[in-house]
């Protein structure tokens, strides 16, 4: 896979796609990536980017003479069109599935406006994707960008060894992780449950669904919304609203 | 505010931290921030801060030790006891709201892991929020804490002017954000709205107002569900759902 940024903020982005998990899968050539520094293409003489929304109000707007040329110009180098993904509080939010069907392409680019808004011009002609990673405001489109492609580079084939992709994978089946210890088994009097130091795999499995239907009950009962319930989870759930 | 980051991944954060409003916030003393690599806390002779998880299963698990100890330390030198945060998939959902109560705090910590699940005993005896910053997974708490962080921040008084703080504030009223245009008023061929150019505020407020919540109801009528709606709100969602 490859990668466009479009951004003028590149340091921004060097730390975490060029440490752990993000460093390792560039050596072992699962995706590569480059900045397009947007400013570079300005046609504006003194280099600016954005410019007074029409119709009044505070802020400033990145304009779509830049953003369009050095599309245009990363387009032109491909073999054929990229998605292009824009990152904005108004997209639609990032979920794991979004993950994996970006993960199934050859090359994307991300266009990463500065605490500006996007003429609109931009969404309407260049963009495939517009993307929230969330429902906040942060300071620019860089920090949605490194999230969407950590989340999408992780799943690549070969990028993530069996230790590393299991225990955080939430979501792959529905349910929120169920809870996790390790040695000791009493720390400073806090004990680690019995069954889990059974020995008994069945019971030890039994435990892991429920307590794993149990917090997503507690804590994000809207998972369970749209998810299809077995019959022993429907029972544990008519346990649990009752308790 | 002050802010303590464990991690054992402290270079993931520079580029994040150092440029742009973040940096900016520092200079003007808005926040600081301190790395605590908990490896340097570890009693493990072999400097591991993890281990396999109780009752089996791939991937490893943080250790408590190095963790409790570490957030000791920390809280040995603070006034008074800090928020702690950990980052993970279980966690409540981040949202502007979260971001607005954590901002009037002192003093934040956040605890980051990597790729590996938590010993339970970290959740329930350290930690006084966990927060997920949406659905799909990614290969560390580093990325989590980075966004937690910058929207906290940039919310501190000062730091943003009045220019960087209005356009990508979406969610402030519960609609997303209007359509934003700048100049040319005609960019090869595609046309800003007539109305921007009207000079009229009266109607462009109408518009930009129907626009917002066109948009919300098109990308995410979720947003709608808890949301009170004025009398004309209503009537142009009666229009919107029968178009």
């Amino acid at each position: 896979m490859h990668i466009d940024i479009l951004t003028l903020f590149p340091e921004m982005f060097e730390g975490v796609l060029n440490h752990s998990i993000m460093k390792r899968a560039q050596e072992q050539k699962a995706f590569s990536y480059q900045y397009v520094n947007f400013r570079d293409y300005t046609a504006n003489k003194h280099n600016k980017v954005d410019d007074y929304p029409y119709g009044g109000g505070a802020g400033l707007v990145l304009s779509p003479q830049p953003i369009f040329d050095s599309i245009h110009e990363v387009k032109e180098k491909a073999a054929k069109p990229p998605r292009v993904v824009l990152l904005c509080p108004q997209g639609e939010p990032h979920t794991q599935q979004k993950a994996e069907e970006l993960s199934s392409e050859d090359h994307l680019v991300f266009i990463c406006g500065h605490y500006e808004g996007y003429d609109e011009r931009i969404r309407q002609e260049l963009v495939t994707d517009e993307i929230s990673i969330g429902d906040y405001v942060l300071t620019g489109g860089e920090l949605g960008a490194m999230v969407v492609i950590d989340s999408v580079v992780r799943l690549l084939p070969g990028v993530l060894g069996n230790e590393q992709s299991a225990p955080m994978d939430s979501f792959s089946n529905g349910l929120l992780e169920h809870p996790h210890y390790t040695r000791p088994a009493d720390f400073r009097g806090s004990r680690v449950p019995d069954v889990l130091l059974s020995g008994n795999h069945a019971k030890i499995d039994e435990w892991r669904h429920y307590q794993s239907l149990k917090r997503t009950f507690e804590r994000r009962p809207d998972l369970l919304v749209d998810r299809k319930l077995s019959a022993k989870e429907e029972s544990w759930l008519e346990e649990l609203k009752n308790s």
